[in-house]
């Protein structure tokens, strides 16, 4: 790694430890290249870097300074008290409702996870893809291993080193999008009955599987900046059979946290004291704004209790369905469920994927989607500041462009998304986050749109808080 | 329909029905001229059409006649006997070995469903498939409604029109494959620990979902010429709690039967008697060599109790990964399983299969399929009668491009296939479509490859049955 990145990584470490406060003017370049002990160009190139990526803002002949309205540690999340049952889920018909409306109504969808599309740096991706029509060898046409290309297992290895993983390409199984990875691990790791430990707010996709899968699941609170409570999962492991603890520990959704790497160590020792499993879904780690990219805790595995899966929805595009897993010690039978729940996985978008990662294309892709998304963070907390009333709590996301707001309780945020909806604005509400009603004041936006367009979305919203009221009694 | 497409039919009725015998000599055009009270053009058309379609061959200056090797009932597979209990389903790893050859490595593939993908008629596919990645509104990169593509859905509604079927675009999902679709309906239908009737010998895929899915499975007796037996499945149905009958009816894998009418109805009828679902699956009923293709059960249910599926896996292509399910009464939980299994499905895929239907393209490819398929079969069927030993029985395809053929009871079909190997052949072994044993001295082999193909892997089989014994004791 080059010297100003390690210099820029001390930097945004003390700024998110709050040893930089918001607003506070930072070092001087002379003081960086005393105390760094580095040249002039380097020290500059470590403010570049950081200014990039959304951690500073220059001030002319003054210096640099600490971006505002980042790390405002007051006015984060609530924290919510723990579950003492195992609890069904359901909210199938509002989750429906948000994936039903597609993109081309006229609605601006900041409750989906969909990621900006429109960089020039996919245009290789879309060539790849028209490549696929035109290979005379037809690949796209036959049926594939059932594990998936060879070719993009390796690139997927490859990219999985970045997270501190060595795994081989014959260690990992292509699927249908994180969604099948997710659903094949919950099925092969549980039986019907099983309790399984999540975040709480949870992804409300993984929440409908483990319904599917006919488990039973225990919300554990989360901090939104360190993530699941080790301490509340410890009371829960000593007093329920959990067979599996399921976490999004990288960028979280909907959170946005980064786990601490102690954090991430303590909740691997937790498992293995109970021997749980732990699915571990990576699927925005690479959107980190931070570099290098934080580690999984799959890579502090030794043995094999850590099924990681991701996917290439939230980083290069949904369409694709293009998702894998390292089933770890439960490689066989991952394996089967894969074959029996869909046989192979298509061979175009593979192809097409492949071929971006290998020819160079995903990194600067990547790199240059971390900058726009960090940017469009600030962006949008600015911009969230000025329309919408005093009181509300926002998550502090590390990376990805999910954004969590957090009402007073007695906000009725299924309301607000019904009215926001007739001016074609359309939000998740927080209630399909939780099965027990704790986060129907809560909303989760998304911030990876064009700002023109997230602008006006936040005036609208803004608007609207003002003109009608959607607090209950 | 056209009058000689009407006269065609007739004869293909007769001959099917043995009342014009292998090599017999048909009615002169004179004859038909007068029997059907048509012109000159419309008789030679009839002939015409059914030479196109492997029903008969001229003679010159004779006539036309029946095409040899068709039909010979005596030469027929056995029926098996029915099985006294539900059982458990094996043989994951032969059928792993089946599907982890890929076509690179030089193996001739006779042991797959893999159709011909190298005919001009899917020329336009390729096209639609590079134009994904050239559209401007980059469809192919976003999430699709969970049920798929609307215009997609639309093309299937139309098409299955043909199979008698009157289905809305709105009652179809869209799936990654008919693997998907099978496995989501079985999920949906039974709990673990159902019972499922299902044909013998049946798709090893079907088996290995329904061991997945924890349900026990009966099979039931079939004939290779008209279906399961409905008189054993009746007797089972008295005795045993059954849930679900799973078939195949149009262009059988591995016996290649249509199901008679009169058949489907009463399978129907019995079904409702004791309130049974049925789950049937039609991806090769479009590959029917007979014109127009059969119906479906599905066409005469009028209770929602049959979950229709297919996919283009063996009409177009199978790495594109789209199938599709009817799912009737069940629809709204179907849809909840296709969405916690897999997400939506891949757009570029299906972008590309509803511009070929859409464009005209699908009929036209079909038909030529399914006359190369007619071809080949014939052709297959004459060499292997040259080349193979006497007494081998082989089933009668009535569409699509899989051959069931039975050796004498002590053939060890696995050793065979072992062998096979190292001359770089496979084929499917019979056991692994029965959880029973039942059909080790059964082999199940593709006659869609090239002719000249065909041809070697015929030769390299007869040889090794010549050189070397498979017989056990
Ligand atoms: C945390 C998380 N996991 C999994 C998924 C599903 O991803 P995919 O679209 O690759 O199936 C999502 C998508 O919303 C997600 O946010
Ligand atoms: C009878 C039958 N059903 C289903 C399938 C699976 O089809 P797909 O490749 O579309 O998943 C096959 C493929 O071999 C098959 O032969």
């Amino acid at each position: 790694m080059p010297q100003y990145v390690n210099i820029a990584n001390v930097i945004s470490d003390r700024i998110q430890k709050g040893f930089y406060r918001s607003g506070e003017k930072l070092p001087s370049m002379r003081e960086i290249c005393t105390s760094f002990n580095v040249s002039l160009g380097t020290a500059q190139n470590a403010y570049h870097f950081l200014e990039e990526n959304g951690w500073v803002i220059p001030i002319e002949r003054t210096g640099y300074f600490v971006r505002q309205s980042q790390l405002v540690k007051k006015h984060l999340p609530n924290v919510q008290p723990v579950v003492q049952e195992p609890i069904d889920i359901k909210n199938w018909h509002s989750i429906l409702e948000l994936a039903a409306s597609s993109p081309s109504d006229g609605v601006l969808q900041l409750g989906r996870g969909m990621p900006d599309i429109d960089s020039p740096s996919l245009k290789p991706l879309l060539k790849a893809l028209s490549q696929t029509g035109k290979n005379t060898d037809k690949r796209a046409l036959y049926y594939d291993d059932i594990s998936g290309m060879k070719k993009l297992r390796e690139q997927i290895a490859r990219m999985l080193i970045d997270s501190g993983c060595d795994i081989a390409a014959a260690e990992l199984i292509i699927t249908s999008g994180c969604q099948e990875a997710l659903s094949i691990a919950i099925r092969t790791v549980c039986e019907p009955g099983d309790i399984v430990a999540i975040e709480s707010p949870a992804f409300h996709g993984a929440m409908q599987i483990l319904q599917a899968s006919g488990v039973r699941v225990l919300e554990v609170p989360t901090d939104p900046i360190t993530g699941i409570s080790i301490e509340s999962l410890e009371m829960i492991l000593e007093q329920w059979p959990v067979k599996l603890i399921q976490v999004t520990p990288n960028c979280n959704n909907p959170l946005g946290f980064i786990m601490p790497e102690e954090r991430k160590k303590e909740l691997l020792n937790l498992a293995k004291k109970y021997n749980v499993m732990i699915l571990e879904d990576d699927i925005y780690g690479d959107l980190s704004y931070r570099y290098p990219r934080p580690l999984t805790i799959k890579s502090m595995d030794m043995d094999g209790r850590v099924l990681l899966c991701g996917s290439f929805s939230k980083t290069i595009a949904p369409g694709l369905r293009i998702g894998w897993i390292a089933p770890a010690r439960f490689f066989d039978r991952v394996l089967y469920m894969k074959y029996t729940g869909t046989g192979s996985t298509t061979s175009a978008a593979q192809i097409a994927v492949a071929g971006f990662i290998e020819d160079g294309h995903y990194l600067p892709h990547l790199r240059k989607m971390r900058t726009i998304y960090h940017r469009n963070l600030q962006q949008t907390v600015e911009w969230i500041g000025e329309a919408f009333p005093t009181g509300i709590r926002m998550s502090q996301p590390q990376g990805g462009y999910i954004l969590w707001i957090e009402f007073p309780k007695n906000f009725n945020a299924d309301a607000f998304n019904k009215h926001l909806l007739k001016r074609k604005i359309q939000i998740a509400s927080g209630s399909i986050f939780s099965s027990s009603e704790r986060y129907n004041h809560c909303i989760r936006i998304n911030f990876g749109h064009k700002l023109a367009l997230l602008k006006k979305g936040i005036q609208i919203m803004g608007e609207l808080l003002k003109s009608e009221s959607f607090y209950g009694s």
